[in-house]
This record gives C-alpha cells, sequence and structure tokens, in this order.
C-alpha cells in the first residue's frame, strides 16, 4: 500500500514494465498515484482493469514521485537515476547500470534483504539482479548456508523474452513461418531462434571467452553473497516464450544428504520442490510461467559425488524454472521497494 | 559399395530408418538389394530417387541379406538379432538393447573403432551408442586422449526426433494450436513440448535420481572409454525438432590452455569447430542438421579452472550440436558396417 507520494515506471510498455504495474497495480495503488513512462510512442497501457496514460520521461515527474523504477534498459538508467535521486525519489533500477557499484545493494530480498538496511533514508537506490543469477541464488542460497557452496556449474534454458517484446513476437512469427514453409526472417539475435538453440546473444569477452551474461552470473554471485565462489556457466537461449530454466550442479563444502538438501530448499520461501520422480513432474518454463515461485526439482546426488561411508555426499545437482520477468525482475523489484517501505 | 549379399533395414520407416535408407542409397547399393521392413502398415519408402517396398519382418529375409540395420526399437533388437545372427548376417544395432552386454562392442569409430577388430567373422554383432553418448564422446575424446578427462558434468538440450516421428508431428501440432490459440494436445510425453523444456522422458531411477539418459551417457563412457569417468548428466528436451546440443564442463587430469585444445579437437576426424567469438557465431542444431560432423564451439577455460603460473588450467567448457538422426544413428551405424567391410 502506498505510503508517500506517487509511483513512477520507467519502461512502463515492456515487457517488464508490464508486470511491474499488474504488480503495482495488485497492491492497491490507485490509477491516479502511477507515472508510466515509455519512449516507445504508445500512448497509454493497461493498469488494473483500466489503461493509464504513457508519457515520455520527463525531469519534472520526479518531483511529484517517491519511488521510481526503472525498467529501460542501462543507458536510461544511468541517464535518469541521478535525476530523480535529485529530486528525493527512491530508485529500483532493475537494469544492469549500477549492479556492480560497490555503493549500490544488488538485493534479492530471501538472500541478502539485510542489505536494504544499510540505506537509513531516502532518496535510496538498490539494483536489482540479473534474472539468471536471481534463479540461480533462490535455489542455492538454502544450500550455502547450510553446507557452503564452493563451486557452481549451470547451464541455462533462457527464453527470448529476456530480449524482450519484439523477440516474443520474432519467436512467433519465425515459428509460424517455419511450420508454413515460408521464408524466415531473423532480426532480434544473429541466429533463428524458431526450433533452435543458441549461445547465449550477449558480447564474448575475448580473453575469458565468457559471454555478458555468464560473466554477470559470476560477479553478481559474488557481490550478493559476499563470497568468491566460481560459477562456470554456459548461458543459451531456447524457443521458449517466457520462464528461465537452469541445470545446476553444485559442490558443497560439507557433505550431506539429498534428503536433507531437499529440506533446505522447501524451508526457503518463494521456491516451490517439484520433484515428482515416479511421475516425472519437475520444474518448466509453463510451470513457472506467470507465477512468482521459483520451481526446484531434479534433486540428486552427482554422478561425480565424493560419498562418505554414512552415504552423504558433497555434489549435488537440480533443475530449475522460473518466471524471470516476474521474481526475475518486476517482482524482485517490488519486493526491494515494500523492503525499503517506499510503497 | 556392396560387397556380398542384400542389407536388410529394420523400423525403415521411422526417423533413423529413412536415414539409414539414403545414407545406403548414397553409398551406391541398388535397390534391388534393400530389403525395407517396418511394422507400421506403410506399403513403400523412398529409396534414392525411387521407392522400395516394405514388408513387415519374416525371418526367412535374412537368409538371403548379408548386413542387417536395426532400427525399430530395444524390443524388437531383442527378437531379431538372434535369428538375423543365426541366418548369417551381421547385425549394427541402433537400439539400447545389447550396449552394456561385455560381449557385444560399443563403438563409435573415430572413438574407439579398434574394437571391431574383435569380431574376426560373420555373423558379427555391434551395437551403436546412444546419440547424447557420441556427441559427448565426438567433443572429448580428443581432450581425454591427450590430458584425461577425469570428471564430466553436461546438460543436454535434445531435440524431440530423438522419440521418433510422432514427437516432430506433436512439437509441430501444439506449437501451430499455441500460436492460434487453440487447445494443445501432449501425447508423447508427460509435458507440453511447444515452448517448453523439460527434463527427458525416460524413467527414473528411484534411489540415483538419474533418467534412463543419463545413465546410459554414464555407462556407455564407461564402456567406450574403458575407463572409469563420472558424467554428471542433466538430460532435458527442447522444442527442437532435430539435433542435439550438448553443454560440457570438464575436468582434465593435466592442465592445458585453450589454443592446445581448441587444437586438438579440430584435429579430430569427424568434428568441424566454430567457434567465432567476435561474431558470436558458435555450434547450433540449425547449423548441425542434415550434416555429418560434429560441431563444437564456445571452448574456453572454465571460471572454477585451477590455473597454473604459466596460464594452463585444468578446466573446460564448451557447447557442441550433432544431427543425432545422422551421427548420432544412422551415419554412425553406417560406419560400423564399412568398418566391418560389410557393406
Amino acid at each position: 500500500m502506498l505510503e508517500s507520494g506517487p509511483v513512477a515506471v520507467l519502461g512502463a510498455t515492456g515487457v517488464v514494465g508490464t508486470e511491474l504495474l499488474r504488480m503495482i497495480s495488485q497492491r492497491g495503488i490507485p490509477a491516479e498515484d502511477v507515472r508510466a513512462m515509455a519512449s516507445g510512442g504508445e500512448s497509454s497501457v493497461a493498469y488494473g482493469a483500466g489503461l493509464i496514460p504513457v508519457h515520455p520521461v520527463r525531469e519534472q515527474v520526479f518531483d511529484d514521485v517517491r519511488t521510481v523504477f526503472l525498467a529501460a534498459g542501462a543507458e536510461a538508467s544511468r541517464t535518469w537515476t541521478p535525476i530523480a535521486l535529485a529530486a528525493g525519489c527512491d530508485v529500483i533500477d532493475t537494469s544492469s547500470a549500477h549492479r556492480m557499484d560497490p555503493d549500490v545493494p544488488l538485493v534479492i530480498p530471501e538472500v541478502n534483504g539485510e542489505e536494504l538496511d544499510r540505506l537509513k533514508a531516502s532518496p535510496r537506490l538498490v539494483a536489482n539482479p540479473n534474472c539468471s543469477t536471481i534463479l540461480l541464488l533462490m535455489a542455492l542460497t538454502p544450500l550455502h548456508r547450510s553446507w557452503g557452496c564452493e563451486r557452481i556449474v549451470v547451464s541455462t534454458y533462457q527464453a527470448v523474452s529476456g530480449a524482450g517484446a519484439a523477440a516474443m513476437d520474432e519467436l512467433r512469427t519465425q515459428t509460424r513461418s517455419m511450420l508454413d514453409g515460408d521464408r524466415i526472417v531473423s532480426e532480434c539475435f544473429g541466429e533463428p531462434c524458431a526450433f533452435n538453440v543458441f549461445s547465449h546473444d550477449s558480447a564474448i569477452d575475448a580473453s575469458t571467452g565468457r559471454n555478458g551474461e555468464e560473466q554477470k552470473m559470476l560477479q553478481e554471485t559474488a557481490r550478493i553473497w559476499n563470497a568468491d565462489v566460481p560459477v562456470s556457466a554456459t548461458c543459451v537461449r531456447v524457443p521458449v516464450l517466457r520462464s528461465h530454466t537452469e541445470s545446476i550442479h553444485v559442490e558443497l563444502g560439507t557433505a550431506t544428504t539429498v534428503e536433507a538438501v531437499r529440506s533446505a530448499i522447501t524451508a526457503f520461501p518463494g521456491v516451490s520442490v517439484i520433484d515428482d520422480r515416479a511421475a516425472n513432474d519437475f520444474p518448466t518454463p509453463w510451470k513457472a510461467s506467470d507465477g512468482d515461485l521459483v520451481l526446484v526439482g531434479r534433486i540428486r546426488m552427482a554422478a561425480d559425488a565424493r560419498l562418505q561411508s554414512d552415504g552423504r555426499g558433497d555434489r549435488f545437482e537440480m533443475l530449475c524454472s522460473m518466471d524471470q520477468l516476474r521474481k526475475g525482475a518486476a517482482l524482485n523489484a517490488i519486493q526491494l521497494a515494500e523492503g525499503l517501505k517506499s510503497i
């Protein structure tokens, strides 16, 4: 519930912005207290049962706003963050612009929510981690707390919506063209996305060979856990519209059992365990989409686990899915604002 | 070129059988020397520029045949292998029926082709490994030979055609229904396959938590390499019609460099390295499909590699794609027959 002053959403017509508006509406904030801003030219956007106007971003808007959600990309975040802070706003940035700034907390509330306490009074700036990092750490933090994660190997199955609404349209259009035997057009990615999988479309560092998404998972994990845990990530796009999946292999500092791992994950907030071996029922993007929960399953001892005589081992595997537009972005951002008591 | 006696293909109308017939035809064997057999009810199947008749399997057929390719599933292989061998045929079994039989060589010609020499005279039986194992070992055998693979973590992105032609039809039909907003029907898998990813549809072992596909990769690697290398596999289906992809993390016994790894893979027969970091050009199912080569790229040092002072490290990663109906099944089977000089 709104405590004082309106809420602004930059990038209000994008895939994350529309989710943010949906969640702000669900929290009972009246339409007249919401400023939807975007550069795309749309004149209105859905809000609750109705529509609210969309305006281009103007500096003057922030004078009348308590909380600003930035969901218009890193460049827009770099431009508007100082202006919003100067106007006294709290700023929740879903972009990568401030994630590695040591003065800006990078927060998943369930994982390191205590970081929000560092920020005493408005104006305050908090960065929302990358969606792939959020999925990884929502699944692994219960293990890290109990047994210490020493090494992570993760392969992602990422939805095209991580690249925005245009990428979702391209997947639909390309797919239909393929089925109809028509020529396909690839504009969003360097590769066809229909019935294909390909290495994540972020730039590759020439010396490490890691792409931007993989580097984010490595660096953000170190910041959020405040621990130097190597994350060997391989980030791949799949022809899925919504929700990311990750295949995770983890080495623990202390050996334990599958049952103890499953219990720890089950007890963690924001996570739901779907792990029915007999029915082959495990997390999928379909099950995760439009939900708030991170789904975890296929929890098992890894083939290379070093077993103790009592059956405990040190390496585990799991498969996880999450709606990356919600807990990976909009929901986490809303939780951050709630943690600051700024909405 | 045929040396003596006709060739029979069981499962001639399936996804692997039709590939086998295409390759047998390309090798110049005349239509009158090919016996196409299947239980599906089709009366003919493409062969070269024409059609050849399809018959139900009959015991008498084998009396007139030199080489039998089994591509009709494990149950059919168990039924017809002893009959074909009793008739004096060489048998190449693409199913899982004989893969773990210590008396039957399990062979990828580039990897352990010398195993074929154990078989002196017809009748001979050779098993074709599982497609996911073939992709893994085509990529890793050059590393194993030079530096020793001690531990493998692999996540798969498997095409639905691994489950046959009906699964390909289901992916197309479901996808169109989704795009049209119609109700979808799932018959081949326990999950929707359109715009979804899900844990491989093989049964899960209750004690290890591994599914059948993951167990095959573990056990077949041990047999083919004759080494107890733990393979921690997570097998996942993706909405791709054809060609499997694998994200591989490997720990080597001896440290080396990315350049040396890339050179070793480049020099290995049957493999093509696609690894252009600047252009983000790497293996995909699209690039692998309808080709004979295993594609390998994203070759890099893993984030958790233990670095030596000279920059060499012990853990590497790569992304690989392969047409699993060709090198993963039909092409490998043809190579086996050629290795036996039975076609």
